[in-house]
C-alpha cells in the first residue's frame, strides 16, 4: 500500500510498496481519510526523539525506521477482529487514539497508560500511522466520530480536566497556538467564566477570540498577572494553562493564580529553566504536568462535539495531498506559524 | 513585663519594661511556657524579611520593630475574653497557632489564612510573642494540650496532609533537619509503609531512624531515585517531600515518584533554581506547595500526641534561658546544626 514514511532527518517519502497490515483479533483496522499534522511532526523531522532508529526499535512494536507517521487521524472502519467487544460497524466514521503503551507497567496497571514507561504512538513508534491506506489497533482505541473532525483537542481537553474545571471558574491561558486554542475551546465547554489569554501574534490573538477568549492581552506590553488580578476581584485566576513553554510563562502562569490555584503544564519542554518555588509556596499552589490524553478524553471529545459545544472546524486552515505533506504542510507551519492552526492531509479523495 | 524583643539585625534584647498585652472581648491570654526557636527566628536574627520595619508597619498589627519573639509556643490560661466560645479554662495548658490574618482578602474568606496577603505571625509581625509573660491571641488560634510538648510538628503534619497520603504507601523525605523529622513522624502518624530519607549529616541520620525512618541513605553517595525505585518494585514511591530546599533536591523529588505522584515542597526558597517541567511531565506528576499550617493541623497533631502515634519528646535537644537564647539558642543551632533539632527557651520556671 501506499504509506508516508519517515526515514531519517528531513527524510520523508511516499513509499508505494509498504506491506499492507493485518487485523489481529483484538484489532480493528482503519482506512485514515483525514491526517492532522501536529508540533511533534515537525519536531521529529529535523530532530528525531520519539522515533525508533535501528540501534533501538521500538520496545513495543519492535519497530524502527522507517516507520509510517501521522498520529492525529480518522477515517473509516474497513475490519472488526473477531475478538473485539464493540458496537462499532465495517464502515462507521472513527477517531482513532495513538497511544502504544505496553500494558504491564507499573503506570500502566494503575491505569496511566499515557504514562507507560514504554510509550509510544501509533504514527511515531511503528505500528503503522495514519498517512496511509490502512492501520490495525488495538479495539478500544477507536471510538465512533459524529461529523468528520480533527481531534487534536484531545489534549487539551486532557489538561482541562486534569485542572478540574469548576464551572465559573476564571482561566488564564498563555499561548494561542493549536494546544492554546484546543485549551481555549474545552475551557468554554466546560463553563469557564474569564478566559484570559496572552498571545503575542495577532492572527493567533483573532483565533483565540474566535474560540471564546473573553479577554487577551499582549504579554510583551501587557502586565499579565495585572490584568489577572484585575479581572478577578484582586484575588487573580482560579487557573492557568502554560501552554507556551517558556521560563517567563512559568512565571506568569504560578504569579496570576490566587491561594490554592492551579497551574496546568500542557508544554514539552526542552531544557531546565529558572523556576522558584515561593512562587507556588505564597498561596499553596498547585503545579501539575499533562501528557496527552487518555480514552476518555476521546470520548469527551466528541460528546462536546456532538452537543455542540465545541466547535473546532476554523482550526483547520489548509487541507493538503498527501504528495505535498511537507512543502504544503510542514513548511507553512514553521514558516506562517500564526496563519495556521491545523493542517490536515486529506486522503479521502 | 519581661519579654525578648528583636530591634534588628543581631539585635535582640530581654526588654524589662515592655507593656502587659490586655486581652480583648474575643481573645485569650497566654501565659508562655516553652517557645521554640525556629529557623525563620535565625534567618530574622541575621537578616529580617518578615519582622516589620519602622517604614512598613505590619498591615494587620500596626506594628514595627521592636517586636516580641517567640512564635512557637505552649503555655498556660491567664483569662479568656468574654467573647470567646471555648471549652478551656483559666490554668489550662495550651499550645498557640501565631498565625495573623487580615480575615478580609479573597483567600481568608476561602478559609485559607495561613495565605492571607497580609499574613504575620505572632512573635515575628507584633501583637506580642511567646518569649514573654503574658500574650494576647484570638480565642480560635489556643488548643489545649495533653502534655508540654513543642508543636513545630505543626507544619509538617500540614505538609503530610497536603500530600493526601494514604496508608501503606512509600514515601521519600528530603533532609532530615527539624522540619524533616517533622514529616517523617507524620508520615509515621498516618500510616506510610516505606519512609526513605536522603541526608547527609550522621546525627540527623540517627535521628530519622529514631522517629520512624525504615530506610536513609546519603545523597553524596547514593542515588536516591534509583534506590526509591529499588524499594517499590522499579515504580518510584507514591509522594516525596522537599525538606532540604535547593535545586538537586527539587530534581530528585520529582524524579522519585512514580507516575501520577505527589511532590510536597515545604522548604522556603531564597531564589531560583533550574527545572525541567519535563520531569512532571512524562508522569503527569503534580507539584504543590505548603506553607504553615492552619488550626485543624494542630488539632491533628495534638490528637495524634495524644493517642501516642506521634512520640517528638527526642526532638528536643536542649531547654534554655531567656537571657542566653543567641549563646544557648541561636548559635548551637547554627554552629552545631546536626547535633539540634529543637531548642527550647524554657519561661515556666
Amino acid at each position: 500500500m501506499r504509506a508516508l514514511r519517515y526515514h531519517g532527518v528531513k527524510d520523508l517519502r511516499v513509499d508505494q510498496d509498504v506491506p499492507e497490515p493485518k487485523c489481529g483479533e483484538d484489532q480493528i483496522k482503519v482506512k485514515p481519510a483525514f491526517v492532522g499534522i501536529c508540533g511533534t511532526d515537525l519536531h521529529e523531522y529535523f530532530s528525531p526523539t520519539f522515533t525508533p532508529s535501528k540501534e533501538s526499535p521500538h520496545p513495543v512494536t519492535g519497530e524502527s525506521m522507517p516507520v509510517v507517521i501521522g498520529h492525529e487521524f480518522s477515517g473509516t472502519v474497513l475490519e472488526i477482529g473477531p475478538k473485539v467487544k464493540t458496537t462499532l460497524q465495517v464502515g462507521d466514521k472513527v477517531a482513532v487514539q495513538p497511544t502504544i503503551a505496553c500494558f504491564d507497567c507499573g503506570a500502566c496497571k494503575e491505569g496511566f497508560i499515557n504514562c507507560c514507561d514504554s510509550a509510544g504512538f501509533v504514527g511515531l513508534s511503528g505500528g503503522g500511522g495514519g498517512m496511509s491506506e490502512a492501520v490495525c489497533v488495538g479495539g478500544d482505541f477507536v471510538f465512533k466520530l459524529p461529523p468528520n473532525i480533527d481531534l487534536d483537542v484531545g489534549v487539551a481537553w486532557h489538561a482541562v480536566e486534569a485542572a478540574q474545571l469548576q464551572r465559573g471558574e476564571d482561566a488564564l491561558v498563555l499561548g494561542a497556538g493549536p494546544i492554546g486554542l484546543g485549551v481555549i475551546q474545552c475551557l468554554k465547554a466546560h463553563g469557564a467564566n474569564k478566559i484570559i489569554v496572552a498571545e503575542v501574534a495577532e492572527e493567533r490573538q483573532n483565533f483565540a477570540k474566535h474560540f471564546g477568549a473573553t479577554h487577551i492581552f499582549d504579554p510583551r506590553h501587557d502586565d499579565i498577572v495585572g490584568k489577572c488580578k484585575e479581572l478577578s476581584y484582586g484575588r487573580g485566576v482560579q487557573v492557568s494553562f502554560d501552554c507556551a513553554g517558556v521560563a517567563a510563562s512559568v512565571k506568569t502562569a504560578c504569579l496570576a493564580v490566587r491561594a490554592h490555584g492551579r497551574i496546568v503544564n500542557v508544554a514539552i519542554w526542552e531544557k531546565e529553566v529558572p523556576f522558584n518555588p515561593n512562587n507556588l509556596v505564597f498561596g499553596e499552589k498547585k503545579y501539575s504536568a499533562v501528557l496527552g490524553y487518555q480514552g476518555k478524553d476521546y470520548q469527551g471529545v466528541i460528546n462536546a462535539l456532538s452537543e455542540g459545544s465545541m466547535q473546532p472546524e476554523k482550526m483547520i486552515t489548509s487541507k493538503i495531498h498527501i504528495d505535498r505533506v511537507v512543502e504544503d504542510g510542514y513548511m507553512p507551519l514553521i514558516k506562517e506559524k500564526e496563519k495556521h492552526v491545523k493542517i490536515l492531509v486529506d486522503l479521502s479523495t
